[in-house]
């Protein structure tokens, strides 16, 4: 099945807003056996994009949009798909009562530009949106379907997820396309690619290497005939993977660090604390990103401050003598979470704050400690001084070293 | 003068690569005078190249292509825009003799697919490429250009900045476009449409509204012969703005939440210290995204469990009698946060961590407190129940509060 992908705003024409939908929506479809064959970002504009429909439907099965579909005068997705296909839109009573409940409900009237919200063509139905006033429309007619979603990517995932993904499923019968991503940390993406050597260069199953802020990933991609066809291609190569590189994996295809240490923890009814300074609430943010995190994350410190550090625990001692920015203020900030908060494992990152460099090391040096019941784990490491590239390399290394923590006490303890 | 973007290569579709090239040249355009009607992303395949280069031909002046110059089979960019020109490309011995030298300077032979690299069409004239094997082309014929850039982004922007843009500039003696984004938070996307609605549908100056995680954004778009005239014609949309909405603006163009609050503690010299739960990290990771932050932010704390609120200074009794996710427990962290950091402002956030609801409030219920010199502001709110949604609008919402404090503070202590 011949697919295209419509990314609709003339923000992303402004060079303002990169389009993100496109190659989410890309990612999406090997799996499903469609074939992607163009991504078109079009703005505002009625007769372009319709123009640009029309051309759709004359070399592509199925066609996804995304964007548009709001309330204002800018949002014509709608009225393009309906000069697409032909047909006139026409208003439906029970959405209408849908969107005056959905701002009854935020105490609200609703605003007389959302009546758009609520209109329909014959060949399209609604695709309920659970997170916004804007449901999508599902519009088919003579083998050509046009699928219209949300822009904002937080309406638009569970919508395909939930809605368009299975429904996609139900009618494509091509190849399918299973990929595998095997999560590392600590080895080279050169020595990998050398202990790996002999699973590169094929075609199917494929093997990719991608160097990630998270560690190196690698990619086994099978195409067959059926699911359980390609699972058995990447079966071997997986194999391989985890007895070359069997220490280094941290996780799983999807799997954040964050999920992989909190799936940990949950399993043993563990628990953990935080104290970070030059991660500045990135190491807690992450944490939080799973919906568990309130069974096993005690709490963190934000320590900006040399106050607030000894307000939570850390030895005045320590931060005369050694700063902030000291191993040993990685070390006693580990030690600290987890004392003061009755938690199993206690992370400290301690690192440099300014830009300019601290305590004599330069931006971009990063102390990690991981305080548990068999004392404090110790690390250090040098990243580009970038914020960002401080923040994810110190909070992912730090996740992935707990996680590593965990396993190897486990196997210590059953063996 | 109307330009369109194609970015080529197969890993664009695959969803494993996102296309930054398109956005990056979407966002030099503007100020060159140059419009850009579209932007598309095509596989490397020579049919469907050719068709799209062949279309854009017919549609716009000036086409930039990104990707498909290396020296591979897989490589078919040149091919494509022989074709749409209808010439026969033909190899150049002086291009052939550089390469070779390019390639005995690292000690090797060139290997021989790279004299594709060499061919030259009459149109066309090679972009030298100082930090790559592959020159671009910028072909030109009866008024149709096409500028043919290598696709990593360390060769084509030096490319694009030191001899594409110069050569446009010369070219483009048309209109300049300047933008003015006004971002606000507390009124719906459609009551803005309603009380804006004159200006929307405009094309010159043309008024869009975005649906943004830090509020909604009005962006005025300006074209005019000179940058001056086109500012004049932004400024009475802009006041129009600024007078029906003024008390829900909390930045301009590309300001972020937290940098606007940042400028208005540093020009002021204070400081500021949070203590949240729903967001859980996402609060503090945001101020400390400004490098800095370290200037203004005494240190936050994520009070995953009452231990940690307690621990940081939240009364015991606001705990047990109204727990954390409430109103008393928000104004009890700002409080603390404040005091116990001595520092100018403290923000507290709390709200509902749990996924299931908690304390007889849903998923969803935010609570904002914020602790100055005059005392503590309160307000609640309710978003959507999705993890990213509390923790972007509770932490955008307290953000934007305190710099609307800061602001109307200066005003009565000026008046």
């Amino acid at each position: 099945m011949k697919a295209e992908i419509f990314s609709i705003g003339t923000e992303l024409l402004m060079g303002e807003l990169t389009d993100t939908n496109g190659s989410w929506i890309a990612a999406q479809l090997p799996a499903l056996g469609i074939q992607l064959q163009w991504v078109t970002i079009v703005g505002d504009n009625l007769d372009m994009i319709s123009e640009a429909f029309t051309r759709g439907m004359a070399r592509s099965d199925l066609m996804f949009t995304t964007g548009g579909l709001g309330p204002t005068q800018d949002d014509l997705t709608r009225e393009a798909v309906a000069k697409a296909f032909g047909e006139t839109p026409v208003v439906q009573p029970e959405v209408v009562e849908r969107l005056e409940r959905y701002f009854e409900g935020r105490g609200m009237a609703m605003p007389a530009h959302n009546i758009k919200q609520a209109h329909l063509i014959p060949s399209a139905e609604f695709i309920p949106n659970p997170n916004g006033t804007a449901p999508g429309w599902w519009t088919e007619r003579d083998g050509k379907i046009i699928v219209s979603m949300p822009g904002p990517p937080g309406e638009m995932h569970p919508m395909w997820e939930n809605q368009v993904a299975p429904r996609l499923r139900e009618i494509v019968d091509d190849e399918v396309t299973v990929t595998r991503n095997v999560k590392t940390l600590g080895m080279s993406e050169a020595a990998i690619d050398e202990v790996m050597d002999e699973y590169f260069g094929q075609e199917n199953p494929y093997l990719g290497i991608y160097s990630k802020a998270d560690g190196i990933h690698l990619r086994i991609i099978a195409r067959a005939a059926s699911e359980g066809e390609a699972r058995s291609m990447i079966q071997p190569v997986e194999a391989a993977i985890e007895e070359r590189l069997g220490e280094y994996i941290w996780g799983y295809d999807d799997e954040t660090p964050e999920q992989s240490v909190g799936q940990a923890l949950l399993g043993k009814g563990l628990t953990m604390a935080t104290m970070e300074t030059c991660t500045g609430g990135f190491l807690a943010n992450s944490i939080t990103e799973s919906p568990q995190a309130f069974r096993y994350f005690r709490g963190g410190v934000v320590a900006f401050s040399p106050q607030q550090a000894m307000e939570n625990g850390v030895p005045a001692g320590v931060v005369e003598q050694h700063g902030l920015a000291s191993e040993k203020a990685a070390a006693a900030m580990a030690s600290a979470a987890r004392e003061r908060l009755d938690a199993d494992y206690g992370i400290g990152i301690a690192g440099v704050s300014s830009p300019d460099g601290e305590n004599g090391h330069p931006a971009g040096q990063i102390f990690i400690a991981i305080a548990g019941p068999d004392g404090v784990k110790e690390l250090a490491m040098r990243v580009p001084p970038r914020r960002i590239t401080i923040k994810r390399r110190g909070s992912n290394t730090a996740l992935t070293e707990l996680r590593k923590l965990i396993a190897s006490r486990e196997e210590s303890s059953s063996a």
